[in-house]
C-alpha cells in the first residue's frame, strides 16, 4: 500500500502547514490594524522563530542526505530549471541588500526599539543564504529517506516562506496607505495615523542615513516578495517529489540543457519580437517615470499623467492580446504531439498562472462595475473601462498561449512525428516510384517508409518547421519584455487605481483599498511568473 | 493527443466559468454595501438570466443525449451516491418552500417593488425542479458527445449554483447584521441602517402574512445554501467525468448498493454509538433552544446562556476528538489494502473536507489571539479558549479519520487478504499435520493453502473482523449525529461569536463581522459535508 501511505504522509504535513500558516496570518492581519492590541513585535517574534526552525531543519537535511547513500535515488529533471535558480539568486541578493538597509534603519533609533526588530533582518539574511544554498543543491531531489520528517520539514519551509511573503505584502500595503493618507485629502484612517505618529514622535527618523535606509528598503520590498514566492514554488515541487519513482523513460532529454545565449538569439528569431519588445519596454519606462513625477507633484498634472499612462497600457495590452492570439493560431497548424508525462513542476506552473490571474481579474471587474455604474462618464472613465477589459482579455489569451506551449513536446529533430508532410511526400515519391516496374500500386498510406524518403522529408519540412519555431520564439520574447514592463510599473509604486478617483468615489476608500491591496500582489506575481514561463516557452519552441 | 485536448477543453470552460463567477461576485459584493450605487435588482437580474440560460442548456442536454445512442457510453459508479441524491431532493423541496415564502413576501408590497424581485423566486423554483431532475437522471454520466459544449454547459451550471450560493450567504449575513444592529447597542453601521429604513418606510411589512413569510424564508435559507453546494459538487464530478474512459475492472461492486436500513442498524453496530449520539443530539437541541431564548431576551441571561452553550460544546467536541482518535487507532491494526483507483468523487470529497475546515480554523485562531491578547481573563475567556482549541483538534482528527476511511478498500468477504490470522493458523495447522507421516517439515509460509485451512481461517477471523467493523460503524454513527447538532446550532442562528463580546471588543465590530460572515458559511458547509461523508464511511465499514 505505497500510494495510500504516501497520501497519509502528505495529509499530515499539509495539516501541520495549514495550521501554522493560519496562526501566522491571524497574527499578521491583526498586527496590521493598529486598533488591535497585537503589536508587530509579536509578528516579528513568530517569524524569527519559524525561520530559525527552518534553518535547523535545512542543516539537518543537508547533513543527513550527504551521509545516507540512497536517500536521493532519483532526480526530477523538470524541477528547479535554470531561470528559476537564477531568479532565486538574483532576488536573494536583493533581499540581502534590503536586510542591510533594514538593520541600518532600525539601528538608527536603537534605544527605543525592541531588540527583535533588529534581530529580525539579521536572522532573515542567514535564512536567505541557507535556503538559497539548499535550493541550489537539492531542488531536483526525489527524497526517499525519513519520509514523514522530510515532508513536514519541506511543508514547514513552505509555510515560513509564505508567512514572510504575507508579512511583506501587508507591510508594503500599510506603507502605501500611510503615504497615501499623508499626501492626499483622505483622512479616514485617523486613528491609524495617530497611533503611527506617537511612535514616530518618540523616536524621530531625522538623520539622512536613516531616511535613505527607510526609502531604500521599501523600494527593495518587491524583490523580497518575489524571492519568497520563488522559494515557495521550488519547495512545493520538492515536496511533491518526495517518494516519487521516476522511470528511465521519463528522462529523455527535454531540451532543458539548451540555455539561450545571445548568439542564438540572432540565429533563432526574426528579430522583430525582441526589437519591438525592447522599444515598448523603453517607452514604458519613460512613461512610468513621467507618471510618477507628475502624480507625486501637485494635482494639476495628475489628469494628464493618467491619460498618458492608460493610453500606453491600452496600446501595449492590445498588442499583447493580438500577438498571443497569433501564437495560438500558429499552434492550430502545429502537428506536434502533446506531452503526456506526469510533471509536478508544469502542473504547478499552470495552476499558479491561472490562480494568480484571478487577482487582476477581480480588480478589473470591480473597475468595470464602478465605471459602468458610476455617473460621470468622461474620457478617463472610457480609458479605464477599455484598460480593464483589455487587461482581462490579455490575461486570458496569454494564459491560453503559455499553457498550450508548455504542453507541447519539444521539437523532434528527424521528421517522423508530423503526419501531414509524410503523407504528401509519400504520394509524391510513389508517383516517381511507379515509373519503375514491379511496384504495387495499392492506394494506401505507407507507414514505415525506408530511409530514402524520410531524409527527403527532413529537407523539405525543415524550413517550414524553422519558420514556425522562429515565429513562436519571437512571440515569446515580445510577450516576455512586455510582461517585464507591466511588472515594473505596479511593483515600483504606480497606483492609477488610487489616483483616478473613479473607483475611490464609487466604493469608498476603505473598501477599494482592501480590494486593491489584497488583489494587486497576485497581479504582480502573475507578471513575474509569466516572465519565467515565457522564458521556458522560448527555450522549448 | 486525446489527453492534451481534454486539458484544452477543460481550460476553456474553466476560463468561462471563472470570468462569469467573478462578474457575479463583484456585483453581489457591491450590492451588499448599501453605500455603493449597485442595487440588488441588478444582482437579481443577473442571477435570473444565468438561471434561464442554465435551464435552456439542461433541456438541450437531456434532449440531445436521449437522441444520440452513444453519447454516454460509461457510467461512473462512484458519482452521485444515494445520500447525495437524497439530500439534493430534500434540500430542493425546502428551497421550493422558501421560494413560495419569498414570492409571498415580495407580493405583499407588489406596488412599490420592481417585477424582477417577484420573478426571481419563480424562476428559481423552475430552475431547482429542472436541475434536480437533471442530476437525478444524469449524475453518473461520462459524456462523450459535444465535448466542448457539454464542458462549458456544466461549468456554467456550476457557476450559476455558486453564484446563487454566494447571493444567499451574503443576503443571510446582511440580515443577521441588521437584526444584530437592531437589537444591540452597536450602531456603527448607521448609514447602512438608514438606507434600509427608507425602503421599509415606503412599503411597510405590516400584515401578519407578510411577517410570517419574511421569518419563514430566512429560516429556510440554510437549506437553499446546502442545495446549491450539493448541486455544485455533483455537477463538478460530471464535468470531471466528461470524456472519461472507464475500464470494466474499475467497476467491481464497491458495496455502494448496500444501503443502510433500520434492521441492519441492529445487526451491525454495538448500539452504543447511535444511542450516545442521539442523547447528545437531544441535549444539544434543548441547550440550543434555551440559548436562543435567553440571548434574544434581556442581557441578564446572556452570560449564563453562553456558559451553558460553551460547556456543552466543549464536552461534545472533546468526545468527538477522542472517538475520532480511537477510530484512527483501530485503523492502525487494520490490514485492509488502500484503494488505489482513480475516483474524482473521492478526490473532491477530500478536498472539500480539508478546504471547508479552513473557515472554522480561521475563526478559531482569531478567537485564540483575541483571548490570549485581550486583558480581561475570566471564566468566559477560558471557555472560549478551550472551545476554539478543541474545535481545531476535532476538525483535524475527524478529517484524518474520514479520509483514511474513504481510502480503504471495502471489506473482503472470504478472508484471503489479511496476512496475520492466516500465518497464525498455518503454523497451528502444521503442528497438527506434522503428526502425519510424509509431511515435509520446511519451516516457511504456506501461500496457497488448500480449501480446508482456509475455511477455518474464515471461521476464526470472522468475529474479529466483525468486531472491528462494528466498532467503526458505531464511531461513524456517533460522529454523524454530533455533526448534525453542531450543524443545526450555527445554521439556525446561534452566534456566540457576537454575544460574548470578547472578540468584538478586541477587533471592533466591522472587522470581526467580516471575519465571521466570510468564514462561518464554510464551517456550516463542513458539518453538512462531514455528515454525508460519515454516512459513506458507515456503509463502507
Amino acid at each position: 500500500p505505497r500510494e495510500g501511505w504516501k497520501k497519509g504522509g502528505q495529509m499530515l504535513s499539509v495539516l501541520l502547514s495549514v495550521n501554522v500558516l493560519l496562526l501566522a496570518s491571524t497574527l499578521i492581519s491583526s498586527g496590521a490594524f493598529n486598533k488591535v492590541a497585537v503589536y508587530d513585535t509579536d509578528v516579528f517574534a513568530l517569524l524569527t522563530t519559524m525561520m530559525l526552525l527552518t534553518i535547523i531543519w535545512i542543516l539537518f537535511y543537508i547533513f543527513r542526505t550527504s551521509r545516507l547513500p540512497d536517500a536521493v535515488p532519483y532526480l526530477d529533471s523538470h524541477a528547479g530549471p535554470i531561470w528559476l535558480q537564477g531568479g532565486l539568486i538574483l532576488f536573494g541578493v536583493c533581499t540581502l541588500v534590503m536586510d542591510v538597509f533594514k538593520t541600518g534603519y532600525y539601528s538608527s533609533f536603537y534605544e527605543c526599539q525592541s531588540t527583535i526588530k533588529i534581530l529580525y533582518p539579521i536572522i532573515q539574511a542567514i535564512f536567505v543564504i541557507v535556503q538559497t544554498y539548499f535550493l541550489w543543491v537539492s531542488a531536483k531531489d526525489c527524497v526517499h529517506a525519513h519520509l514523514d520528517l522530510t515532508r513536514c520539514g519541506l511543508m514547514f519551509t513552505l509555510t515560513t516562506n509564505l508567512a514572510i511573503w504575507m508579512a511583506a505584502v501587508v507591510d508594503e500595503s500599510v506603507h502605501h496607505e500611510h503615504s497615501h493618507t499623508a499626501s492626499s485629502t483622505y483622512a479616514l484612517l485617523t486613528s491609524d495615523e495617530q497611533a503611527g505618529s506617537t511612535v514616530e514622535e518618540a523616536c524621530p527618523c531625522n538623520t539622512t542615513f536613516c531616511q535613505v535606509f527607510e526609502q531604500g528598503y521599501f523600494y527593495l520590498y518587491p524583490f523580497n516578495i518575489e524571492y519568497s514566492l520563488f522559494a515557495s514554488t521550488m519547495v512545493y515541487v520538492m515536496w511533491k517529489n518526495v517518494e516519487r519513482l521516476i522511470g528511465p523513460s521519463h528522462d529523455h532529454g527535454h531540451g532543458h540543457s539548451h540555455t539561450p545565449t545571445f548568439a542564438s538569439l540572432f540565429r533563432e528569431t526574426f528579430f522583430i519580437g525582441p526589437v519591438l519588445g525592447l522599444l515598448i519596454f523603453v517607452v514604458g519606462l519613460g512613461i512610468f517615470i513621467i507618471y510618477e513625477v507628475q502624480v507625486s507633484g501637485d494635482t494639476s498634472g495628475t489628469h494628464q499623467a493618467l491619460v498618458l499612462y492608460y493610453s500606453f497600457n491600452i496600446a501595449c495590452l492590445g498588442l499583447m492580446t493580438l500577438v498571443s492570439l497569433g501564437g495560438s493560431i500558429i499552434y492550430r497548424f502545429d502537428q506536434r504531439t502533446m506531452d503526456q508525462h506526469k510533471n509536478p513542476t508544469r502542473t504547478l506552473d499552470v495552476a499558479l498562472l491561472m490562480g494568480a490571474a484571478l487577482g487582476q481579474y477581480a480588480i478589473s471587474y470591480y473597475s468595470i462595475v464602478a465605471v459602468v455604474g458610476g455617473t460621470p462618464r468622461d474620457l478617463l472613465g472610457g480609458l479605464d473601462l477599455s484598460y480593464s477589459l483589455l487587461m482581462i482579455a490579455q490575461h486570458i489569451f496569454q494564459n491560453v498561449f503559455i499553457i498550450e506551449s508548455l504542453h507541447r513536446s519539444p521539437p523532434v529533430i528527424h521528421g517522423n512525428s508530423p503526419n501531414e508532410p509524410i503523407h504528401g511526400l509519400t504520394y509524391a515519391n510513389r508517383d516517381a516510384l511507379q515509373t519503375l516496374p514491379d511496384y504495387p500500386s495499392t492506394p494506401g498510406l505507407v507507414d514505415s517508409t525506408p530511409a530514402g524518403p524520410q531524409e527527403a522529408v527532413t529537407i523539405i519540412s525543415a524550413p517550414q518547421k524553422n519558420w514556425r519555431s522562429k515565429c513562436l520564439k519571437d512571440i515569446s520574447l515580445f510577450l516576455l519584455l512586455c510582461n517585464v514592463i507591466l511588472w515594473v510599473m505596479p511593483a515600483f509604486g504606480a497606483r492609477p487605481q488610487f489616483n483616478n478617483n473613479l473607483e475611490l468615489d464609487f466604493y469608498g476608500y476603505s473598501l477599494w483599498a482592501a480590494i486593491v491591496n489584497i488583489c494587486l500582489p497576485f497581479g504582480i506575481f502573475y507578471r513575474m511568473h509569466a516572465v519565467s514561463s515565457l522564458l521556458e516557452v522560448y527555450v522549448l519552441s
